[in-house]
């Protein structure tokens, strides 16, 4: 089946050698030579943050097979017939010879590799500051296994009391939990007005208010201007708004592709700034493949190329390129831009598109947001989920899904991948047969109460009005009656501050004191009772009436707590 | 929008509380009454296993909302303005004069309630032992609230100290778990050859092997004789093997659905032995729907009618009917014959076709065993899982997913279950953007890595046999190599007898070792260094090499461990 015999794959961290792998398990008989600029190769960089926390307890874990073997050149030679070449940096393509020239690191000698099939898996390069003070010690990025060695002995030094976090993205929450697992007191900072900015609103603001319970001070809408160091090594951050006294830094504000080496071989760049491929991961040149972190993909709602690197499809893409590249025929549709993490306790994510993507996209969309338990809620450990789902207005088609809480979150997530990979509508959602006992789940599960709800307001049963519209409202200065219909002793543990407390059980005896003509937006602890209290309104005459989607646990601006 | 006025519910446990309480918020003005024989309504019948266990603490538990209201009557009447009638059974339905006979079972009075569109969700029955000594005193059965309270009243007395389940289904073993946890010395006895029997043998082994682990004996394929008794008190089970000592027998083998009420009133009955519906839920009668455990449903994988009675689908099929009999228009369309449960600490379930399910079906297929982690495997509590994939071997559509293991089943289940409503095939499961963070899976799934070697399965890359079929080609006294491809103190933990020991490091210098005219059958820990066997082998003139499936992982019968 295979006609190439030389295969060269740059790149030995996650797309690279699954290349390699499975090339080789494609075609026995293939030569097949993978280059790696770094020390190590084949390792499970998103295990990094584990590491920091301690959780992962050496470096080598991350290189090991599950059965305890370490990925190095040898395992790979021996295990393989893979030659490996680490320290080695490809520095040019010559395309019509089909070479590769590639210089040790070590000696500065330069080679050139033939090849039949060229690989790039070349990766990502993480931003780097460009503040005064950039250069202090203790400034640290967390984009290789280096870093994060770096990053560990700084902490095991003792000398770490109090750290600075630059960025509200995936690497920097998932290391806080290791630092403040360290005890480290440590400050998030971002630009933008939430972190986790990917996710819509309400979902930061679940972050957030968890990074805040465990100690974390959070910054948002701040301007880093500068590291401030004492003798050489980082002191202090200075944001536009405040400094904050630190004996480290941690900078990761995202990755860009690295496609220097690409665009000087006058391949084909695409509109998402990585390397255009095919959907057999073929670049614009028929005998270069490109997988992982350089290479774009195509969002499957959108249909557009796209730039999401992450290392699952970086695996994915890999193996595709391995079949491909030894004359075999495999495609990767595509990615749903997932994204899932840890922060602190809580898990949170998003699959598809969120409110802000979809919009943007000028889809005409219908939101809601939707409480509940992850297990039977009177089974001991079940734990409260809220999922917000994104769909189509006119066709009640899946657009996307985001989910937060300390109960099973992926999970769901997971649930809706599938579901959105086929394209499916909120209708067929609603049917789901997912497994059910009570270590497990509901018998009703929250993502079927979710499309349930968004049946309900897209067959016009129900109206409701999101927590961020709700705030716009109030803050403009709208006229309307906000309603908790929540009971006493809930309202007096924690409300929002100028709301109409009727308990939904009172509503009848007191609809009187609600005005006719005036919008009425209802809520409760998770807008359940406050559906069933805009049904009797209605019922009674009211005509404008909403209920707030996801009610209390959903709010994500100020409450009123009771002290104490 | 809807006409009916009067909406008789007959049952008040799942489905019926459900539609009742979906027809009020769809009318607000319908007269809504609910009928129920028990003494309690809208409980979670699923918990109460683990009100055996004491995972939850009382009965009232699952019988109350989240927000720990208990749904009695009167919460019914006050919060949802329905009329419940308690220990009420339905006699009659004359459909002529549109009414339902009541009986009130406290006093033996009959009234008649009229209804413009009637509701049955009057659930199942239980199985009743037909075999002497079925009377005697603790001998007990698991289908409604009082039973789950007579067991705990039982258990609480202090004096069962050994017990015997009837049964290798879900409700026997799950509480199995109880019974362990409160240290009674447990047995289950079955007359099939497995445990678990719809799920597939090597699934039904782990099972299995789980509760010998925790000192569960375990007794299949015997029958029982008789339930033996001192002083009116149960005190043995007599199988046709052995007498087992017991002060307490739970007898759970299957429910049935309740339709003589149905039957009686001439609606048509199904094949499957339940009441026949529509994708509306209408009986064969348009004013009268059925919905939960006396309604039959449509299997998606077969779309046959078929009778899979649960929680989680009498909800669903309540919420419909609640739409329909107020002149709503909703449809369910079926289910996937989703089963998951937990075996002490256990996960395992089925979703779809079984191997078994498949072949009596018709289906050409091919199935794969591939055990993996449900988490990153360096992530400290990462756990095994086995999932066994059927697929249709023409098309590659997925048919069936099975799992179990220790770490997260249920949750590749749910997405298996996704896949198979909309008609996935392996190549798309294959490429699913799953989400990956290390805390919660791996940049490879083990459900897209099921796929990949269902993939080389069905593209002829790969040759795998089922551990089902080795044993009976090994019973058979088949001539063949079985090669153990794992390290000699891997070997000398546990092996299987009869195998042939050839470390993968080793094997190409000891290549001369194996007959290149026999078939030769490789395994290994879970059959990945197996299956790079088969390929070195290959490409050195072995022609007919196989891997089994799953390796030791999923071998389910006899192994020889290293004493001590």
């Amino acid at each position: 089946m295979s006609t190439a015999e030389r295969i060269v794959v740059i790149g030995g961290v996650a797309a690279g050698p699954k290349a390699a792998a499975k090339a080789r398990r494609c075609n026995p008989r293939a030569r097949i030579t993978m280059v790696e600029k770094g020390r190590h190769v084949s390792y499970g960089g998103c295990g990094m943050p584990y590491l920091i926390s301690g959780e992962v307890e050496s470096a080598d874990e991350l290189m090991a097979t599950p059965m305890g073997t370490l990925r190095t050149p040898e395992f790979f030679k021996k295990g393989k017939n893979i030659d490996v070449l680490i320290r080695h940096e490809a520095t040019r393509i010559d395309r019509d010879a089909k070479q590769v020239e590639v210089k040790n690191l070590e000696t500065g000698k330069t080679t050139a590799l033939d090849y039949d099939k060229l690989v790039l898996a070349v990766g990502s390069t993480a931003t780097k500051p460009d503040l005064p003070g950039a250069d202090l010690k203790n400034v640290l990025g967390l984009a290789c296994m280096e870093d994060a060695q770096t990053l560990v002995a700084a902490l095991n030094s003792g000398k770490i009391k109090r750290a600075v976090c630059c960025g509200g993205g995936l690497v920097t929450l998932e290391t806080v939990h290791g630092l403040v697992k360290r005890g480290v007191e440590t400050a998030v900072v971002c630009r933008s007005d939430q972190i986790l900015f990917r996710l819509d609103y309400e979902m930061g603001a679940c972050a957030r208010r968890e990074l805040e319970k465990g100690g974390v001070a959070v910054y948002t809408g701040e301007t880093l201007k500068a590291f401030i160091g004492k003798d050489g090594t980082v002191c202090a951050v200075e944001t536009d708004k405040r400094r904050i006294e630190a004996d480290m830094v941690l900078y990761a504000k995202g990755v860009k592709p690295n496609t220097k080496l690409a665009k000087e071989a006058g391949l084909a760049i695409g509109e998402s700034g990585a390397i255009q491929v095919d959907e057999c991961l073929r670049t614009s040149d028929p005998d270069i493949y490109a997988a992982g972190d350089c290479a774009e993909t195509t969002h499957l709602v959108t249909g557009k190329h796209s730039y999401n690197p992450r290392g699952s499809t970086a695996n994915k893409m890999g193996r595709v390129v391995g079949v491909n590249a030894t004359g075999g025929s495999d495609t990767f549709p595509g990615v749903l831009g997932n994204l899932v993490l840890r922060v602190l306790n809580l898990q949170i994510g998003k699959v598809g598109l969120t409110e802000k993507e979809a919009r943007a996209e000028g889809y005409d969309i219908e939101t809601v947001i939707v409480p509940g338990f992850d297990k039977a809620h009177f089974y001991p450990d079940a734990d409260r989920v809220i999922l917000k789902l994104v769909a189509d207005r006119k066709t009640g088609k899946l657009l996307g899904m985001q989910g937060a809480g300390h109960g099973e979150v992926v999970k769901r997530i997971d649930v809706a991948t599938a579901m959105l990979t086929l394209g499916s509508d909120v209708y067929t959602l609603a049917n789901l047969d997912l497994g059910y006992a009570p270590p497990f789940g509901s018998a009703m599960d929250p993502i079927i109460t979710a499309a349930n709800v968004m049946k309900n307001k897209l067959e016009g049963r129900a109206v409701g009005i999101s927590p961020v519209e709700v705030k716009k409202k109030l803050d403009d200065g709208g006229d309307f009656v906000f309603l908790d219909v929540r009971n006493d002793d809930e309202y007096e543990e924690e409300h929002i501050p100028g709301t109409t407390l009727i308990p939904l059980g009172k509503l009848k005896e007191r609809m009187g004191e609600l005005p006719k003509d005036k919008e009425i937006i209802g809520f409760c602890a998770i807008s359940l009772r406050a559906y069933a209290a805009c049904l009797t309104l209605k019922a009674n005459g009211f005509e404008n009436v909403k209920f707030m989607d996801g009610g209390m646990a959903a709010w994500p601006y100020e409450r009123e707590a009771k002290e104490g």
